[in-house]
């Protein structure tokens, strides 16, 4: 339990650390000796708690992985790209991958969501399940093929908060002309639901609030969300996040860069990246459940679920929007009904399996 | 959906590789051109699905990510030791590695369930989560230093069945007198509940089950179950296992043989393992939702949770087991200490996290 603490030195440590890569790199021979470098463009702050440590470990570890044969230079959103243009500068061999949120490149193909997290969707357990052994991998990689990617799964937030509120929200009317920071399908479920949706990369939300731009921000749990301070300036945050039941982070390839590697090479690639969903999930599991205790203790904090009404409500224009994406074509239908009968696979089986147990452990 | 034919496939194709491999193996010279050779040991039988397979990847993926230089040759129980001698051979350097369930070697120190699965205790992810962030991981590597041993989690089979009974179980009454087969802590915990356990590896189950020696058995879960064909002699399967809610496997490894690694081997030794966790758990998610439909519609076998105040009585009892490890010792103490901590942090966050997510969802 004195992991909190650990993690902030790291997180200083890490930035001071990120510093001084920056010139040796600049400084050193591009390729040295059959040694590779790549890359690495990022979504997040530099060295953010969550998802900026962990886009570094995936670096750190295919350097540590291949002795020094493959080394990933890592920049944050803005350093080198800025957050939103990950997905094509890896695209366009800017760079050599991307840790990203796929569900960012929602305006690439509508369904790309469905390898991210789906309001209504996946838990992290289910989701992995789906994409490693339901069929889930297969289609992404012929999504991303067509523009000369390929990603796997890198990292997971676990289930989100609905997000941080000035006013509380006791009725689906109370969202009503509410500018919102959402990301990815469910920017459109609360759209139909009265408010106004506006996507922004993690580091330009906390201004937004600050100056009214915005009412109301989703970012990414308790735990990265205390680091922001989203507190601060809204009191209100609600929960269980049922637009983000398990919201997945990526590792993006360029397509030919990721060929040219050896097998080994390669193999350590998406290993590296695929360890992190587990490691990053745990990360979250144990700080998540931390942080509310700081939230709601020491920063006064009202953490709350939403109205079972507003829910109902919810999930209903949710179910719409979720299954309007399989009429943009036939990946996305093969998506859509891949992806909902594996769903209904997990749910008849969640009375006997980690959802039974949890409800049983509080009999 | 059409995973579950192409196990089945890649189940018959690792038998007739297991098999070639052997003779290969053997005509080798042991030790060629510094390439560094380990065997794994396991507890489980050849190839069977499920935890047999996560073996036989971790063993292949070293390998792959190592380029051959360090390559791991997988015996199944009893191919070189029987499967309850994994720990000792490992230990005394018999074999470099082992691929088991850490609850097996109870009787070496009482408290090694926490670091597999406890009755009443964690789910995957927060077993995970516990064992990577909340400080469970340098316990592991405390207790197991005595032995000449480290471990890393190395897989994990879910949230478990309580098992399969020839009669339906209808009150804690019916639980007097049965012999069933039940590994760890939990089997104490049937034990005061008036049956009698007993331990024996997973090949071992079906005959005694046939021959009328054990009344009862549990194993791991509708997959691996399905594929032993319980069914065949008991047709009443109770869950979810309240008693194993995430039964994790592990890889251990003879430190001093872990210790005479280069730097990226042991990264690579240690990643593979973990990697498994993701994988494995993906895969039962998979397969158990599957394997139910299979056991219910094709088999008629009758898939219920055990009655609620036959389950109460249990958690009274399993609460006692699991509180008296503390007794033991010094590390006994601090392993139930900072578990039971971090177990209530994560119920007390349970209302926003996947848990309150998945209650949501059926609304």
């Amino acid at each position: 339990m004195t992991k909190n603490r650990k993690s902030r030195r790291a997180f200083l440590k890490g930035a001071a650390a990120g510093s001084v890569a920056v010139s040796t790199v600049v400084a050193a021979p591009a390729l040295a000796a059959g040694k590779i470098r790549w890359k690495m463009v990022t979504t997040w702050p530099k060295n953010f708690p969550g998802v900026g440590i962990a886009a570094q470990r995936i670096a750190d570890r295919i350097g540590a992985l291949s002795d020094g044969r493959l080394t990933v230079k890592l920049f944050a959103a803005g350093e080198f790209v800025p957050a939103f243009e990950v997905f094509d500068a890896v695209r366009d061999g800017t760079a050599e991958c991307g840790h990203d949120a796929p569900y960012y490149w929602i305006a690439k193909n509508r369904s790309v969501p469905f390898f991210c997290t789906v309001p209504g969707g996946l838990t992290p357990q289910e989701h992995n399940a789906w994409i490693h052994y339901g069929g889930g991998q297969e289609l992404w990689d012929e999504m991303y093929a067509e523009f000369g990617l390929r990603a796997w799964l890198a990292g997971n937030a676990g289930t989100q908060m609905i997000g941080w509120f000035r006013k509380p929200i006791t009725s689906v009317d109370d969202l009503a002309g509410l500018k919102i920071r959402m990301a990815g399908l469910h920017a459109e479920v609360f759209n139909r639901l009265g408010a106004t949706s506006v996507n922004m990369a993690g580091g330009e939300i906390m201004p937004a609030l600050q100056s009214g731009l915005i009412d109301a921000a989703e970012w990414g749990g308790p735990w990265m969300d205390l680091a922001f301070g989203f507190y601060k300036v809204a009191k209100y945050c609600y929960g269980p996040g049922v637009h983000e039941p398990g919201a997945a982070q990526s590792l993006v390839v360029n397509l030919k860069a990721y060929e040219a590697l050896p097998a080994d090479l390669k193999e350590i690639v998406r290993v590296a990246a695929e360890v992190e969903t587990v490691r990053l999930l745990g990360e979250f599991t144990v700080m998540n459940a931390l942080a509310r205790q700081t939230l709601v203790n020491e920063h006064g904090v009202i953490m709350e679920p939403l109205p079972e009404s507003l829910l109902k409500r919810w999930f209903e224009v949710s179910e719409d929007v979720v299954g309007e994406t399989a009429a943009e074509g036939d990946l996305n239908w093969r998506i859509y009904d891949n992806w909902t009968k594996f769903r209904q696979s997990v749910i008849d089986f969640g009375p006997f399996s980690e959802f039974g147990y949890m409800k049983a452990r509080l009999l």
